[in-house]
């Protein structure tokens, strides 16, 4: 609870009109995207600007009260739930593009800017933004940037971490770094740009961001490879890589995913077939006819049993649409969603898909699996119902098993979505105890009083959950 | 001084025969590329594998003896010299390639291997390791990490941190830790890999890496145009790149360093003209052939005299070899050479190439200018005496004045070759008093006795200096 005093400190520097504390308020950003996790904040602040973001950690730091940074909450980690209460930090008034350089083909923008409203602003010049997570329709740059978000391009281009140059911070104790810049080359002292991106809010917030810009690519083109055989799906996006060929995409779906993805999205999916997978080239016309080429051939060598090359980019644009909405169309089928992202090196795919599906069985719970395949970043999906308590226990320990697994073949817990709340459990899994002590030193030099979006990334307890009981 | 029961610890460890401290070893391993700079070790050691190299690291953890990893040696920052004595720790028995996995294209290394050696296994197989440092011939993949090395095809390909996915490190407790994986998304936790890369040695000790691979590109093709004024060669480079296109390398030497590396390399460099741009592109055949046609065209443009394409690729290497040999050739005219990475956006090369050569003037001194002008990465050169005193002290206030200006016009104090204890005065111009503070911060987390490294990246007395009186 916040005193009379610290709530008229907060109106003070942020205005009347930016200071929220209302029930309806608090409950609005109890939660975000992550079934099941629900936190109570004191209140809601919006600053205008850097400044108002210093002063309003500093009052939080002066009275030790654990801050929330927050973009659109489209997370699935529970990474902006607050769980110990406090003051969730929105971004409302910061969302404003700087700045589009294209001589040094970078864009500077403030946190708040929507994702896709800042990838049409690059393409508008002819520049391109790679990093497309799913969400990016809602999320916000400063939440991709505090997740280091990955999407469906990663493969090819690599993920938020890969575009950020340079970032203006506001440190636990108030005070404003800059660090990087509009620099290919900076070695000057420890990357810290890199290591707030994917700090998930634990270390500070950050006010500004320069992020990288690369030219659009010339053309691209969508192949549809279809699988009566799970493992034939796989070691096509194996033999695909081998054969030296990176496509920008490459999407697999199993059957029960494409069946509800072709229920909601409508666009002629086959339902009948065991896997699919979504490929997508870009670059020069002359490169990406060749790669879809020598791709499609791949596909027939590894007994695709139907391969179509989209015809225009409506039908690509469909198809890549439809692939993103996976998640809605899993969501509308059972009360409950639990989407996650174990990864592996691409070469353990097949191993994970049939590993995931024999844990399935062996806890009888229903497990979807879809994901980028070409980056070994799968999203097995459990349907469920979370007032089942007897099947959550069995879905809890379905999803150790699967983190188990993952790190066993060389992989990890999470490849995109974060540690947030609710993978925090599970991190020792992919780090040991010395690993997650180093973490915790770097928290702790920058966080001494643990303000910054505490009871996230580091586990309290080694109880391991997925959910945290309703 | 190390007691005689340290050196009996130090010897059980790695065999009497990988345990040095006679005089003349001491002296070998008193200096680095950096000129200017020594400090007499009081031992060397060369653990055999990361079990030694941990408990060596206990042992001077115990003793507090400052302990410094080092590669090949060839950094220009005073980036391994024993600035606090103590033990210089070698990776001369750490020098396998451990594996090349074509299927997940990473090669993972011990940090003793050639550079060289490593990009020449991995092209034997069809596959490319971007980073080129200068000095690869000689280099250790150990030393480019612990530096962030750079090279000519940093512009399009990015430098050695966008390469390391994973690594094995031992921490300055002992502790041995993995970060990371054959991942191209992994965002368990904070992003230790990147922040271990380019940490100059001051928070473990890196004992395994797991590098990015890609494949080799299709061809690669390369221009020289010459031009008879600076500013026509730097408004070529930022018309290249706002035309959208990026090429592998773009390099820029002035007159005084084509002057020189003619002298040296014989391979006909016209040395009459006041500015050369090296330029290569690569990829897909017809993509190297319409981009060399239009970068052809824009020098043209902007009144470059003559443009000449590289006929052959012996040709084309004789000029990349040429120009990787600028400061081999520029180290023999004079008794001092001083090689220092300044580095802007590139939007600001002409600027600062004239703001170069004015404070040339300003303070009397010799400055040669060349470097990878596509990524604003100039190498201004100083050619001196170190026995000069009053030079040197011109020297330092010239280059201080540099530093100043690149920081100035959006850039930073160093490029590539990082801060040791060269740079370490200089630091707080790019990041000032908080981010240094930050940085601190992070350093006495990992290594709260300070035995990593000491003496580097952070001043202890804020006097500048480029160069420490002999």
């Amino acid at each position: 609870m916040l005193t009379k005093e610290i709530k008229q400190q907060l109106t003070a520097i942020v205005g009347p009109e930016n200071f929220a504390d209302s029930k309806a308020s608090q409950l609005v950003y109890s939660f975000d995207a992550t079934p099941q996790f629900q936190a109570m904040p004191d209140a809601i602040v919006s600053p205008r600007n850097k400044v108002e973001v210093a002063e309003v950690v500093k009052c939080c730091s002066q009275h030790r009260i654990p801050l929330v940074p927050r973009g659109s909450g489209t997370n699935l980690s529970a990474g902006t739930t607050p769980q110990q209460g406090g003051i969730v930090l929105l971004f409302k008034h910061l969302d404003q593009i700087v700045e589009i350089d294209e001589e040094n083909l970078t864009i500077t923008t403030q946190p708040g800017v929507n994702t896709l409203e800042l990838i049409e602003a690059v393409e508008a010049k002819g520049l391109f933004y790679p990093p497309d997570p799913s969400s990016m329709k809602i999320s916000q740059i400063g939440g991709n940037i505090n997740e280091n978000s990955g999407g469906l391009r990663g493969l090819k281009y690599g993920v938020t971490r890969d575009y950020v140059m340079g970032l203006e911070i506001v440190l636990p104790n108030g005070e404003i770094i800059r660090t990087g810049g509009k620099l290919a080359k900076d070695v000057a002292g420890y990357d810290l740009t890199r290591l707030f991106v994917g700090s998930e809010g634990t270390l500070g917030i950050i006010t500004e961001a320069t992020l990288k810009l690369i030219p659009m690519p010339e053309t691209k083109k969508t192949v549809l490879a279809l699988y009566e055989d799970i493992d034939a799906a796989a070691r096509t996006v194996s033999k695909i890589i081998a054969s030296r060929i990176i496509p920008t995409t490459l999407e697999f779906l199993d059957q029960p995913t494409i069946k509800v993805v072709e229920e909601f999205s409508n666009i002629g999916l086959p339902t009948h077939v065991k896997a699919m997978l979504l490929i997508e080239q870009d670059g020069s016309t002359q490169t990406v006819e060749k790669d879809i080429e020598d791709i499609s051939e791949i596909c027939r060598e590894n007994e695709a049993i139907e391969i179509s090359v989209a015809k225009t980019e409506a039908d690509a644009e469909a198809l890549r649409t439809a692939r993103r909405s996976a998640l809605s169309a899993l969501a509308r089928l059972k009360p409950t969603t639990i989407l996650e992202d174990a990864t592996v090196p691409r070469s353990e795919i097949a191993k994970m898909v049939k590993a995931i599906n024999q844990i399935a069985r062996k806890y009888d719970v229903e497990i979807c699996t879809f994901g980028h395949a070409g980056d070994g970043n799968l999203h097995p999906t459990c349907l469920t119902d979370a007032r089942n308590k007897p099947e959550m226990e069995r879905v809890e320990q379905a999803f150790e098993e699967i983190f188990q697994t993952a790190v066993d073949l060389g992989g990890t817990i999470t490849g995109e979505h974060g540690v947030g709340a609710m993978k925090a459990p599970y991190l020792h899994l992919k780090l040991g105890e010395a690993g997650i002590s180093a973490m915790q030193g770097v928290k702790q030099a920058f966080d001494p009083y643990n303000i910054m979006n505490p009871g996230k990334m580091f586990a309290k307890s080694s109880r391991k959950r997925v959910v945290v009981s309703p």
